[in-house]
């Protein structure tokens, strides 16, 4: 056995070893002492179109199974893509139905049809199936081989019933769910250790767990994952119409979770989701999911410059005035980007919801009240060893409370607003609350400096 | 049974009303309908000290693990701070070994103590156990009551061996582990469902699986995480100087993931992680998480001023060429968050490691290509319809172009930089290279100018 202190184990051998030697047994050792995926991943994309079919050639139903269950599912794209159609629905055929749902999902609309056209009927009508419900659905993300069993069986009966199932399917789900006939409705559930522990003749109607949670089928694959996490369950059935239709294992709720949180820290960054690794991601692509935040905010930015020429008497008597400009600005922005990537985070766990705005922004003013007293001191101080005028200092150190307290407002209540139109919260990212700040600010600034120096000056 | 379609079910009944009713049956439904920890978390929160003694009373063993399995460790840290030594020690006696050990672990040293004193010798001896091991390691996090067979013995043999333990103990692996004797080194595993499916006569050193991947006690949580998630299992086994000691299933997994991404998103919002649910933060709390970094920040922010009065004379030669600061410095930034926050989530993932940094370099300075050329154009149109000079649009467009791509530079190796010399990357947080940018920027901005408008002024 192995024993890992490190989330990817150093590479022992290298994929092109196992093409020179092509036995099964080369392809066996790769996967034993290669095992982290991104390792393997990383070695399938530096192969060249010829390289792939050759390994592909060489892997029995097991190892391709082991092997395309473990990359990157952009990668398994990519070795499709440079296989014929049969060879492709062969490969497909050693995986489970959801995961070659999931991959056909992400091929081209023509290879996916050659490809389904090539699968036996049964399993192709099982994948099209799948394929019918819509993207980041629970559907979408379900296994539909569901073990059950019926309410009135004996255990011994239940045990016969799921070695039947398991002649014709490989069954990985945890637990075996219970229906009522005629209609398959779900009743209940036993695991498998109830199964185990469970006497031959009790009747699986008093041996199951009737307080089941599931989820629709087209309810969104993130409700599915927090359900199944909030309830800390194994798998969480989908139903559709009332009938079971699949499940959700807790190692799919796993890859959705990280998925999702990839998304939203791409988000939070101002830029578009990649959709593949980061390392797979082209400059092309990489420019494309970000020009657009990054245009779009450079034009609303633009507003700074308006800003400053209509306070242009102010800065060309005072000039000092500008030396504070990018610290005050800077300052509301980082303020402001802490408490929307708190929020946002928190609101994206389930603990804060609309109901809750009052809440969060009495407690964001309060802490905005410290913080302001803090930093501002900090600048005055700062101001007076500088050595400009107290007149300037005054008007920087009034400025910095002002621009937090501003920001605490805008930057607790701008997510919760979001999201109540719509919008996935994520979207108020740094560098938008960061733009939003430092036009504010500036004005914020410069109406400051004009009542204090005149008072003052 | 229930479907839910959102991950926070409406609340139909107020833990108040299980208090006034104060059955049984009570807090039955209220467990029913309120299903969602966070609901469940708000609710128990509200309670006064008295509500939550009368509530504790109410509790069965069953009703209390539902309760105090589902709602915020921090919760029920506030719940037995109220309860008598005897009482806290009954309700964590109706918890799991491990979801005990994660809550004693937040208790002051000397309520853990009395808890502990009041706990059976030999429960508290595996708590002790547990607790011994550090924070956040695997060890710490993992199940003690491991189900095991030995691999000599039958199918038969090993299911009576299995219902011994459960006699006993609560087994809620998903997996059973298989020791070799005498020194209960791990040799394989077997699911229940193989149990359930195989031939009582079956030998389980036929039926395991060999091919176990395990983690080492002493290593960091998240490790354990990455490599469950990795190779897709539904429990690691967690193992110390060659003997098993512990599983750590799927479901802690999600826990461990979540914990870390919350961390991580704090950190890339420029705050030092809250450690308790947001809306349990008191404005204290959230002050002292954030004014650290905000300092900091502003202290290193304050030599933008330093640099602009070093170029005093170029601004009030010409004062247009204040016009573009924020701008400038707001674009530097945000495309910096935008690499730094995807690259760190990249890391996070193991996607991305040190030996990758030229491909991450060429990546980003490739799109920083991109990115100059379509804001600078933009720019400089922006700057003739402003009505400024040639050479001031001709500065600001050259110094977008630069900043872009220092920043496409700096941002791509600082975070790995930070990791090699053993440093969490996210503290590469938006704030960080949003202000390092900020003054650098400026630095190369008046550089330019000061040439340009020598040249053409």
């Amino acid at each position: 056995m192995r024993q890992n202190t490190t989330p990817t184990p150093r590479t022992t051998t290298d994929l092109r070893d196992v093409l020179v030697a092509s036995t099964d047994a080369a392809v066996q050792t790769w996967l034993r002492d290669v095992a982290g995926s991104w390792d393997r991943t990383e070695q399938v994309d530096d192969l060249t179109d010829a390289e792939v079919r050759r390994l592909v050639a060489l892997l029995t139903p097991e190892t391709s199974r082991e092997l395309f269950d473990s990359i990157d599912t952009s990668s398994v794209v990519t070795v499709l893509s440079v296989l014929s159609p049969a060879v492709g629905a062969g490969l497909l055929d050693s995986l489970d139905h959801d995961r070659s749902a999931e991959i056909l999902r992400r091929l081209p609309a023509d290879e996916r049809r050659d490809v389904l056209d090539r699968t036996g009927a049964v399993r192709s009508a099982t994948l099209r199936g799948l394929l019918a419900w819509p993207d980041d659905s629970a559907g979408s993300r379900m296994d539909p081989t569901v073990v059950s069993v019926t309410q009135t069986m004996t255990v011994a009966e239940a045990v016969e019933t799921i070695r039947d199932q398991a002649r014709t399917a490989t069954l990985d789900n945890d637990e075996v769910l219970v229906t009522a006939l005629p209609d398959h409705r779900l009743v209940g559930v036993v695991s498998y250790l109830d199964l185990v522990l469970a006497e031959p003749g009790v009747v699986i109607g008093d041996l199951m767990d009737t307080d089941v949670v599931s989820v629709g089928a087209l309810a969104d694959q993130e409700v599915a994952a927090r359900l199944l996490t909030e309830h800390d369950l194994s798998g969480i059935p989908v139903v559709h119409e009332g009938e079971l239709v699949g499940v959700i294992s807790v190692e799919d709720v796993v890859d959705i979770l990280d998925q999702e949180m990839t998304e939203d820290a791409e988000r939070q960054g101002g830029s578009s989701p990649l959709e593949v690794p980061y390392l797979r991601a082209s400059p092309l692509r990489l420019f494309r999911k970000r020009i657009t935040w990054l245009l779009m905010l450079f034009l609303a930015a633009m507003y700074t410059g308006t800003v400053m020429e209509h306070f242009e008497s102010e800065l060309e008597g005072v000039v000092a005035l500008m030396f504070f400009v990018p610290l005050l600005i800077g300052t509301g922005g980082n303020t402001g980007t802490q408490i929307t990537t708190t929020l946002i985070r928190a609101m994206a766990m389930g603990q804060v919801r609309m109901r809750d705005m009052f809440r969060v922004v009495r407690k964001e003013m309060a802490t905005g009240v410290l913080i302001a007293a803090t930093v501002a001191s900090v600048a005055w101080v700062r101001a007076l060893v500088q050595g400009v005028g107290t007149d300037v200092a005054l008007t920087v150190s009034l400025s910095v409370v002002a621009i937090v307290l501003w920001t605490s407002l805008v930057a607790s209540v701008l997510p919760l607003v979001i999201k109540k139109v719509g919008i996935d919260p994520a979207v108020v990212s740094g560098p938008l609350i960061t733009t939003v700040i430092d036009g504010t600010g500036l004005i914020i600034y410069f109406s400051i400096a004009r009542v204090v120096i005149d008072q003052l000056g």
